[in-house]
Parts: structure tokens; sequence; C-alpha cells
């Protein structure tokens, strides 16, 4: 049984496990991100890994996975852009494998975690995917004919970052009218505060919760208000919601994916953000008179599907 | 050297011909296409096929790669959707395969195209290309780590039919706004006619050109009055290209390709349409400042691309 | 007490009324138009007045109130643009004036209309008001502070014509995204048509209605469904219903008034179009926290409004 | 010869003019501006018109025009709201009037300085015109048929927050894709500054003037870079000139203006700014192939207008 080690490092924690070819975790370990020296990164990394095998007298490793924040380069070997890592340019790859006798593979932990979900979760038995993560942002990871694609520059998958709309909001990445101003967790809050700003007797409940400064409204609250049933609070997830249907529609144009993977914290909200991007989808992809839709589905593996993910791809 | 035989069934003809590892011509033949009959369609190729064998005494043909018109199921077997042939449902390959003592291979004709182009043309080299087809609507083909994607269904790269505008123009398709209504010939003439309709006085030359219709004006008006100076005719191409570098930057923002390769009719144009289009999609790109940009590249192959790119899958 | 006469010139019928100073008309009368020759409009005009004066044996007329269809210039004297009268710079006051010993003022026929409701309809007691029209297309009046604003050049109130969405659908103007393509009554029946195509399920009762066949929805086979409880007829009311109430957004910002009156064809659905634009209306104006919102009110005069207006213009 | 007093009350200071009737001040005053006090504000509003009575030995003044920050109610009364004055609610007109003993006519201070722009600036001679302040945000104000128009409660004129584009960018007021966050000196500063965050070439000028740091870029730089030459900075003043002429198009269309005045501090960069503005509404304004353009000119009166305009308006 090919075991495999997966590394999931963020930008506060690493957190590595031991994982079996049926992706589950046998046992894990973690310790804090060292800021900005690949040396002691890497080290921490090995370190974390000797305790891991150590543990598993006898057992045998196959190789490691590495996922990682930021932005991984066309050749898996290094850390291009990560700035909360501290370590641009970092050849990363190369720093653990040499502190270890194994296999070393690294990609970026947003693919590593979309492939866990593929591998083992929401997504498994489909050859054709795309997991589109809504955090504060929106990431997303391509898996066409069984494997991930990475786009030729390792870049592929910045599906936050495609235009929604002409002329529309302004993006940190200096375009305007990005996905990601309409289907974030940072989208959603805006929403409600909007509402707040512009209609305060329907965003009441979320003024309460936020102790009558549309400012301090955040995710949490909109959630909880949306659960009690607030409508102001319903609506806002609602307009996201319609936004990631949208978007879904666009990306089965071009892809045809058999199944859209939903994760992140704002897909955590279920069916508040689900039902309407399910429906926006239906009602706006294109050839929908005739075409076999492909389904909408939470991620299942949360937290963990990095580490998973990243172990699972040391074996390809 | 393993020849194959390409054949591209296209709305009123069939051509096929033999074809050399390097993606060479050898010997040509056509017959108008069969409509509305599976049998019919079946044996004119073969009997075109038979033909091109026979002439190539003593030569070993490996296979044949057919490339139709119309949507082909996800098991490159049954032609779907394919209003100008008459044959919905048809199981073209089987008909065919039953006929000849070879492996038939069955694809849609613009993704045997484009896999030509990336083969042979202007993508060769390219493992990761998007392959845009500006003909009077907007067709497209994507390649990823060197082969083909189909996506689930087989509808991958309907990239016409992604959404450039919310609230947008009306399509065919019953959206709204889709790419293909901002970015194809199509859209080039509406361009010039809105001119001729809103400010005569820009669009003299083009009104000149179509015996003063508005409604006469069509692409080699266009494109005559453009290649002659007429600053109106040039406009027309510029905002042509505009949508399609504004397309092509959403498309790397998902895909992230090396290449883009541009084909059809309105690509004949050449810089008219893609020096407006390399530019919006430089301004354009996400990450701009620090990625490496996708090269935009004319196709180069033409109306030979069918039978090449067929006959190039039907090895694979 | 001051008994005016208006004339009601549209594109097949001219119709006339003397009218009291309570915009009652106390009687009728009308002919066809004739097409292309002033001299026979005017002549056709001057006979309708006669006859309706010499029914009123000793009734005092104080003047000839005339709405024409076209754009009357800023001078209200010619008719400079009429497409369908065929009179395009027909000094249309000034012959009919010829004809009769009476002041003659003349005005276009739907800001004739407008003035009626603001007087004697819907928008009575409103000292500023927007008379929104909803037909094919979308016309519109606009009072303020009592009177009717023609603007420097006679052209005020073409409201279709702003432009609701960049780069939206083609307007015949020549321009993109002017709001009657999505508030129109050819709005409406795009809107069927495309769910039609794109989503028959949903507009089952529609194509039942049209005979099968998406081309034959017409507005009122929409109604009709949308009467019944049909919910693809339902939505597609919603949506244009949806788009009234953004103009009215708009309008509402650069305006204040204190009432809309919407009329034409598509206002007699009521609610069907009303209920959903108010709401737009409200969720969208901006302000709306604090301000005062207009009043959103249906048209009350109908055809008779062309009458009425002109003659009530008589007196000013 | 009727003089009157314009008093031009800001969120800092008060400043006031002994106007005569060809609009030339004659004498001026200033003190600071009192906050969240309505006795106080009054107070010194006497005190300076007692200050400028005194020096006036003899001369006439016929009465009081007050332009005051903040809205001013329908009855032109009352300051509803005044955030930075500190005074929503105060009965503004009734308190200033007690201590004088003259007619006292209250006005918001946008509008009184484009009537001032109207009777004796850039709009002189127009009996129709529209005023577009481009300030930090954007104003207005509408003239037709001679007289300022303020719609049924005041607000009319808030052209800044009709919405340019559908899901566009937010605004402070709520709502999203407002005018003014694409034809303002806020919209010209964030086009700046996404120009250094993506594309730091174009912008390297700009990043220059801005000490490195694109959260410094503000209005004088882009202007002086723009003077310079800086390519970079004139694109950003054409991307907001071409927001403000399709701004100009759409209230063309409603309001059919002999002229559009252009004030407000984006203004003062002249051509770099109205030159695209005119050619973007001179190429998108309905009926642009018949109909006769408004003039967009330069407000010419500057800092002035307010007391000039407020002296005037207390004559009518």
């Amino acid at each position: 049984m090919a075991l495999t080690i997966g590394v999931d490092i963020g930008g506060t924690k690493i957190a590595a496990g031991v994982v079996d070819p049926e992706g589950r975790i046998l046992r894990q370990a973690k310790r804090p991100t060292p800021f900005g020296d690949g040396e002691l990164l890497a080290e921490a990394v090995a370190e974390l890994v000797g305790e891991l095998r150590k543990e598993g007298d006898g057992e045998e490793v196959a190789g490691i996975g590495v996922g990682t924040a930021g932005f991984v380069d066309e050749n898996r070997s290094r850390i291009v852009l990560a700035g909360n890592l501290g370590l641009a340019g970092d050849p990363v790859r190369e720093r653990i494998a040499r502190r270890l006798d194994l296999p070393v593979v690294v990609e970026n932990d947003a693919n590593a975690a979309a492939w866990a979900e593929v591998r083992f979760g929401a997504g498994r038995g489909c050859r054709d995917a795309v997991v589109v993560t809504l955090g504060t942002g929106v990431g997303g990871a391509i898996i066409m004919d069984g494997e991930l694609r990475r786009g030729r520059f390792g870049a592929a998958g910045e599906i936050g970052h495609y235009r929604m709309v002409p002329f529309g909001r302004r993006c940190a990445c200096g375009n305007q009218g990005c996905w990601e101003q309409y289907a974030s967790g940072r989208a959603l809050v805006a929403e409600a505060r909007d509402l707040a700003a512009a209609d305060p007797d329907r965003a009441a409940r979320l003024l309460e919760l936020a102790g009558g400064d549309p400012g301090r409204i955040e995710g949490p609250e909109i959630t909880r208000a949306a659960r009690e049933g607030d409508q102001g609070a319903i609506d806002c997830f609602a307009t996201v919601g319609a936004w990631v249907g949208a978007g879904l529609a666009d990306l089965a144009a071009i892809l045809d994916p058999e199944c859209f993977v939903i994760g992140g914290g704002v897909s955590e909200a279920g069916d508040l953000v689900l039902a309407p991007a399910r429906e926006a989808y239906a009602r706006a992809v294109t050839g929908r008179a005739t075409r076999r839709l492909a389904e909408v589905r939470a991620a299942e593996l949360g937290s963990a599907a990095g580490i998973i993910g990243a172990a699972d791809l040391a074996l390809r």
C-alpha cells in the first residue's frame, strides 16, 4: 500500500499528514510557518515529514506532496509569488528534496485542495470538473480528462479574475468587473453593507447584529441573519449566488465539465448560496434546452483537502 | 511512414486527403454532401476513401479521421446536432467503419481544424493553446497538455457563448451578451451598419461600396474600405478586435495558454483585427504586470486545416 | 367657457374634438390621413375643424391645438421628421393657420397626450411629472413647474434612447443599450421569444398560444398567458417591468418628479408590468432611505389623450 | 440699480459679496463657518451682510441670496441634509430673515453656482442648459426655459447618481454604477491607481510623482503628468472624459439642452478632459446624424460663482 505524505503550507501554519491511497489521513502534525526564509521553511517541512515517518515505524512512504500558498511556476518547482510567505522566487522543491530521500512534488495549495475533492470528495468519479473556491476572493482549479490542468505557465484556473461585467467593480488586480468582485465573501459583505446604507429598514436585523454599524457587518452576521430567516440577508446570499451561477454558466460554455465543486467559506452557507447558484446556472447556460447540465455540488473535505490532495499528487 | 486519410464533411461538400505524419496533404478528392441520409453519407465517404487508396498503390493507410459539421457526442461516435446535414443522432462512425477495414475516428470539424493548427500550423510547438475561430459566429477549441480537450459531453470550447456583457445583445442561442455578438463577422457587419445609420458621414465610403444601402454592407466591403484607409471601416475592425482581445484576456485567466491561434474569415483581415485584439488583450489580462503573455497568432492552414487535423487525429 | 379644438394627426387617421376647459371631449370627428402632401393634410385638418365648428352653432372656439406624429421643431411650427407622414420639413402650423381664423398651436403627439394626462388624467395636480409611454418603443414627456419642457431644439423627452446598458442591445437609432431595447413592447416580445428558444418547457404555454412558432409570439399572447397565471409569461413582464423601474430610478435622480405616469400599450397589462416596475424603482432610486418617492401611476385617458392634450395646449 | 448680496455657505467658510445686476461682485467679505448651531450660523451670515451693507453707504440692497452646502427642501427654506454643517433640518431661511429687513432666498450651493454660469458665465444666453460639476463626485443643475428646475422635492439634478453601468462600481449612496463612479475626480484618481497597480510601466511617471506609492497618486499628480505629455496620465483623463461624454449624451436625450457647462475641479484640466468628453458625446448622442448638438463649454466663473448665483437668485 503506497502511503504518501501531504504537506499544506499556509500563511500561518504548516500542516502535514500521512495519507493512504483512499485519501484517508492516518496521522497529522503541524507547526508554525517560518516567514521569509526558504531554508527555514524547508527545514520545518523536513522535520514534520521526519516526525510523521518516525511514528509510522516500518511503514513505506512513496513520496511527498507539497501544497503551498502562492503561485507555483510551471515546473512545479519555485514559488513565484507568495506575499504572505515572503518567498518570491524561492526554489521550494529543491530545498525540500535535498533534505529528504523521497520524490517531492510541489503544487499551489488551492490546486492541491481541488484535486482532493475530485479524487476523494464531492467530485469523485468526475474526469472533467471545475472546483470553485468562494473565499474572500474566488479561486479555481480545472480538471480535464482526469488530470489537473495548470496551463502553460501554471496560472490556469484564475477564474476569479475573468471579467464578469465590463466597467464593473474595481478589483485589487487592477482590472474592473472581475468575477470575484461579485461572487466572493467580500462581495457578500459589500452587498450587505450597501443594503444597510441604502435601505436600513430591509437591513434592520443585519445592523442589529453588527451593533448598528454597517461597517461591522461581516460574513457571520449575514449567515446568522439569513438562517434566522431575515429576508435582507437571504437576498444578499441570493444576489451573490446568482453571480456564482452566472460564472458557472460561462465556465460550462468554455469547459463543459461533468460537475462543479463549490468550496470555500461562502459555500459553508450551503443552499443559501448554492440554491440560487444552481438556479442561475440552469437559467443561463448556453444550449440549456438540449445540453446535459453539470452538477453543482458542495465541497466535502473542508480544510483537510489541502493535505489529502498534495499527498495524492505525490503519486502522479 | 504512417499515412492517414482525413475527411472533412461540410454542409455542401466532403473533402478528403491522404496526409503524411508531417501534416502534408499528398492527394485530395471531394464530392457533394448528400443531405439527410446517413447511409448515403457514409457511402460517399467510403467511396472517397476508396478512390484515394486506389491511387496510392501499395501505400499503407493506418486509419481514417473524420471531421464533421455538427456537434459530435462524447464518444466521438454520433452526430448529435447537425441541422445543415439533416442528421441529428446519426451513428456516423459506425456507418463509416462498417464499410472500411480501418480504424475510424470522428471529431467535430472545428476541433479537427484547430488540432491541425496546433500540430502543424500557427500553434505548433504549443502544448497549451486556444484556437479561436472568428467566422459568422465565434467557435473555439481548447488544447491543454498537448491534447484536444472535449469536456465531459463533448461540448467544451463553445467560447462564442460565454457571456461578455450582462444584458447585452441578444444571441440566437437565447442568451444575451454572448461573446460572438461582439467579436464575430456578424458583429463586424452590424458595427458597420450601425455606423451608417447613426453617422453617415463617417460611413460614407462604406455606403458607397454598398450602393448606398446600409443593409448591403457586408464583410468584403468593410475589409476593402479599411484596406483603402477609410477610418470608419478601420474603426469597425478596431471595435471588433478590441472585443476579441477582451475575450482572450478572459480565456487567459481561465486557461493560461501559451498561444492563441485566431482563424476564421474575420482573421483574414490580419492586423486590421489582430493588432487591436493584441493590444486589448495585453491591456486587459489579469496579472499583466508579471505574467507571461500568451502570443496571439493568425491561423496558417486555411481551409486545408480540416483534412489535416482529422487525419492526424486518426493516429491518436 | 373657452372651448378649443384638439387635433390628433396619426399615421393613418386624423381625429379631432371640441374640448372644454375640464378636458372633456364634447364632440369628435375623424378622417384618413393624406400621405406626403402638406397642403392636403392641412386641408383635411381645416375641414375637420370646420365640420366640428358648424355643429356647435354659436359656440365660441378659442383656438386649435394640433398634435402630430413626427418630430416638431423648436418653434412648434414645422414637422422636422415624420417618416410615416411623408412630410419632413413641412410648415404644418402655417398651412393650417392660413385656412382658419384661429390661433394654431402645434405639438408632437406624444407630448400632447402626456400633457393631457398631467392636466386631466393620472398626473393631475402634479407640477413635476414624467410621462413614460411604453409602446413598441419607449417615449416620454417632461413636465416641470407645471409646463411641458421641450428642450432647446424641441427634442427633450427622448427617454427611450438614453443608454441603459453599455454595449447593450443594438437599437434602430444606431446606438447600443437604449432603454427602449429593454423596457418596451418590442423588448417584451423578444424576451418571450428568447425564452421559447432557450427554454421551451418554461415557454410551453406561450408556444401553444403562438401555434408552436416562437416567431409568432406577440404581445397579446404574452398578456393572455400571464393573465392565466403562466409563470414564463409573468416572468417576461417582470423582466421588462424591472427595466422600466430601473429607468424611472434614473429619471428620478435627474428630474425628481412628483409622479410618473406610465402609458402605452404595455402599460395596459397593469400590475403585471407596473408592480415589478414600482418595486425595482423603489429598490434602485438613489437616496431611497430618505427621499420622498415619486408615485408610479397608470395612464388614464387612453387614446383620447392626444385630442385632449392638444386642445388644452391651444390655451397656453 | 438693484444690488443684492450673495452668500455662499461652505463647510469651512462663509463668503458673501455685493453683486450688481450684471453679475459683478462689488465687494466681498468672509468668515469661518460655525459648526452645528443654526443660530450661530445665521448670526454669522447676518453680521457679514451687515458689514457689507455698512461699507456701501447709501447703497440700496434689494435682497439676500444664500447658497448653502447640503440639500435644501422644496420650499427653499430648510437644510434637509448637510453632514458637513451639522445642521439637518435647520430652518436656515427663517433664522436669517428674522435678523434682516430684507427678503431672503435660500438655494443649494451647487444650484446657485450653476445659475451664475447660466446667467453670466459660460452658459449665458442659454435658456436650456445643464451644468455638470466634476468634483470629488458629480453634481448638476438643470435650467429649462430660463429657470432653474428643482423638481418636486428639490432634488432634481442629482445627475451623479443615475446609473451608468448596471452592476457597476459601488457608490457611497448604496447603489452600483452611478455616473460619479466613472466621471468624477475620484474616478480619475482610481483610474490612475489601477494603472499603477496593473501596468507600472505605463504609470512610471505617475508613480514617480507620487514617490513610488500608487496610493499617493492624486489629482494634481495626474494633471501634472498629463500636461508634461505622459501618455498614461493622458489616458486616465481620456477615460474619464469619455465617461463624461457618455453621460452628456444621456442627458441630451432626456433634456435636449442648448449647452452643457462643465465645472468643478476636474474641469480645470481643460481639454485633457473636455476634448474626449466632446468627442464621446458627439459619437454617442442619439439622433446624431440629424440633431443639433449642444455645445460643451468649460465653466468660467470659478469659485465666485456661488456668490454671484445666490445674489442673482435673490432677484427672482
